[in-house]
């Protein structure tokens, strides 16, 4: 199965592409690698996912959230490349969790993106090196942001 | 108009390229790519912008904090590579900022940068991928700390 | 003398190359280049050293920890390259320090890190652009966590 054929047995709805909330290009292309910028958990209705992990979300909301986020950037990876297929593998992914300070399960949360990559292009080429960390804030109070470095096919 | 015509014709001051405040080089090329440690607002003093937006500093003084981190960028590159016409794009740019965890506007404020940036190097060159997002402190308590990827022309 | 006879000589123990905390790889390759996921304080008992700069350790118990994420990331790439000659150079170094808002020296803390590289692979080579900043809280409440782009031998 290819990875478009794998995501659409997932039965997820992918939300529109998003665009861009500042001066910075959502998706970019240099050589081999395609770069995508900082994703949020965006909605069909547009709407993002927000809230603080420990200060009214749960850690699971937040795994539900990462997954939405990586829903983000299938999005941005269809509307750029046509094809998740485009894709050869996962290089590396920064996974920014908005909790409390005492918050500690960072990589539980940023799973929920990583997972639904394993299962798009495989537990091998779905899966790259990461760092799941807690930040201070971020835009719009949305509780998890992530950036990723694919390599192209 | 070159890079360089582009920044003079905005009259903006250089600071003074940074030195490094610890074990790293502020510049380093790999191959076509140019990579840029986190720099902070440094003024044609030696001194920096210091303030935590929301405890002290408004977003609008983090916006000019942030076009003062792409000066003193600017100024590492004209120091390693003699001209900003070196640079062929922006790639990928770490926007952080240093404010209370309820701040929501870090796009707002990582635009200081790249704004300047898009003068420099035209709207499609100078504007790349980006994470605009908040930590929980930066070093001296600078309000913003931005790290870039160029590519070379 | 070698990377290898530069670490033997400095005798530190390397913990065990620590195994994936989620959906991740520790270590990969894209070509000429060696990423490596965000690493902690591993000991050798394979624990973690814990705690927050600023509520309850101090910046220099930080930057011992820097030092022990420094030894896990050699673990790890004796693990998956069986030498540490096989490091031409560190690229790029993101230090992130789990720490009170006030707190104002990360570069300091990173160091921990940055020193054990340039004794490995000495003071060109093993000195990298770099970042050094605060966190609103990391995995684990670790002190530290540090990710590393290194070019290939």
């Amino acid at each position: 199965m290819t990875a478009d054929e794998r995501f659409a047995a997932l039965n997820l709805e992918l939300p529109p592409a998003p665009t861009p909330l500042g001066v910075y290009k959502p998706f970019l292309i240099d050589g081999n690698h395609a770069y995508v910028s900082g994703h949020g958990p965006l909605l069909a209705d547009k709407t993002f996912i927000v809230g603080r992990i420990g200060a009214g979300i749960t850690m699971e909301e937040g795994k539900a959230a990462a997954q939405q986020v990586g829903l983000a950037i299938l999005a941005t990876l269809k509307h750029n490349l046509g094809s998740l297929d485009k894709i050869k593998r996962v290089i590396k992914m920064l996974g920014m969790v908005n909790c409390t300070s005492d918050f500690q399960r960072h990589p539980f949360v940023i799973n929920g993106c990583s997972e639904l990559f394993a299962k798009v292009w495989g537990e091998d080429n779905g899966v790259g090196v990461r760092s799941a960390v807690g930040m201070g804030s971020l835009p719009d109070n949305i509780p998890v942001e992530i950036e990723v470095l694919f390599e192209l096919a």
